[in-house]
């Protein structure tokens, strides 16, 4: 018979201010309200204790950057051990002197860094200068293991490549985890605003189909200002964090535009039910995917 | 600048008969129409000229299969010739005595056979027998060269993988095109119905993000008792047939349970405007991506 085995979670969505110190100060009250009303697991956004400050290239900004394990992962190691849940904790990761990621630490219930994921696709557009920042990771898509299941963790960019979903699926991850902070240019006319949130919803889903799996989607929400630009110009987070079943099924979303805390309960038992009735991970064609790792096939 | 060039297109979507003769003059009937109405690419549903014989293992239906170049695919090379639209024709192959696929054959507007695809990723479940008739394509995930552009040709079950979708796009496709015969167990719950169609538009709606392409599924209608069943079980197949743009933005969509000729206009030029924005091609982490040839990742 499957397994049932439920998990309650949290999606914390917030704004965020220039303040690193308020910003986890906030996350952490919020990750005490989570814990309250029952959540196991708490995923923060990308980058969750500063402003979003690729929108310029500006060398300044490298001070951000803190070690891992360092001041926040301790605090909320701390949190994580005293509320008995698992913490996912997005940061901007300084590794060594000059060698800086876009990172998530995984604190377990105990408090014990679990693990750390390092952003694997690194974007690069306008008002989205994450190259000029983050080193991309050198991890082997690898689910971190906490007490609460195997979190295939990814960051943001990482959710619009179906590749590094099935490597985390086929390395036995229970949940894909996407702390992201994506949002609209304010000058984008209203259908293209649609079609990319749209867009980003469900190419969300279907790494949930394809590899049945339920899915923890977090994002950032808020105006941010282009630092030194003028008022208008800079990015609104989108918000809209969710969390999908295996089937791709929404099971709950938070609002745009407002700070939330979003609770939802996963059955981690689904994935081998919905994988008897649906079996890709049977048919998968492994002697015909070698080309896969081409950057064209000329 | 980018290259603006638009392509009118028709999806057939049909009830069929146990008369392969009637369901070839059918579709012949709407392909015309079709061609009428201005399309120059016109896609037919998987097996389209004869019911679903899958919903059991029965060595007899072997006979409904025929060699490409045969006698459906000669009627519909003239046809294609005759109209100067180019089709693409889903039908039971045998290719040699014993060796059956279950394929889509392409006619250019020349009335020339332009190329074959023999579906990959081979289903088996109750009510859908494929591994007894067919046996798994041996290709290359190449599109098909025809006037109207390089055609992503994959069936069915294939639209659950996106590896089928990525390796078509590195090869050059510029259109995904899944013809399908998918439906409902008229046993089926409401939720659960609700849940399949949703997961099936939702993934391949996410092969056409990840990929930054027009997608085109062509699905059958109608209801298809089980041979020698009682009369409530069957296949009832949910019609839906779509097509979407390269941000996965719905286009057109067929009903569900009535015959349809489906006319869309895809810009074929917005594929490079789109991965301009996003560019995935660029970012993809090709060093990190071996291990998709893996069964498991133990």
């Amino acid at each position: 018979m499957t397994q049932r085995q439920t998990l309650q979670a949290a999606l914390i969505q917030q704004r965020c201010t220039g303040n690193p110190a308020d910003n986890l100060a906030r996350a952490t009250a919020a990750v005490e309200q989570a814990a309250t009303d029952g959540a196991r697991l708490v995923v923060l956004q990308e980058l969750f204790n500063t402003t979003y400050f690729c929108q310029t290239e500006n060398p300044a900004c490298f001070e951000l950057a803190e070690p891992v394990p360092g001041p926040a992962t301790t605090a909320l190691g701390r949190l994580a051990a005293r509320l008995g849940v698992v913490i996912v904790a997005p940061l901007f990761e300084r590794r060594a002197p000059g060698l800086y990621h876009n990172s998530a630490a995984v604190l377990d219930s105990d408090g014990r860094l679990a693990g750390i994921y390092r952003k694997m696709h690194i974007p690069d557009d306008p008002g989205y200068y994450e190259k000029f920042y983050f080193t991309p990771g050198d991890g082997i898509w690898r689910p971190i293991r906490t007490r609460v299941g195997h979190l295939g963790v990814l960051i943001c960019w990482d959710q619009w490549f179906p590749e590094a979903a099935r490597l985390m699926t086929l390395a036995g991850a229970d949940i894909l985890l996407y702390p992201t902070a994506i949002g609209w240019d304010p000058g984008e006319a209203p259908a293209e605003r649609t079609r990319q949130q749209e867009a980003w919803l469900t190419v969300q889903r279907a790494h949930a189909i394809a590899n049945s799996l339920p899915l923890l989607c977090c994002n950032r929400t808020g105006f941010e200002p282009v630092p030194g630009g003028n008022v208008e110009s800079g990015i609104e987070f989108w918000g809209s964090s969710f969390a999908c079943g295996p089937q791709g099924e929404m099971l709950a979303q938070a609002p745009a535009g407002d700070e939330a805390v979003l609770m939802v309960t996963l059955d981690l038992g689904r994935t081998e039910e919905v994988r008897r009735s649906w079996p890709f991970l049977r048919d998968r064609r492994i002697d015909s995917y070698g080309e896969l790792t081409a950057r064209w096939r000329d």
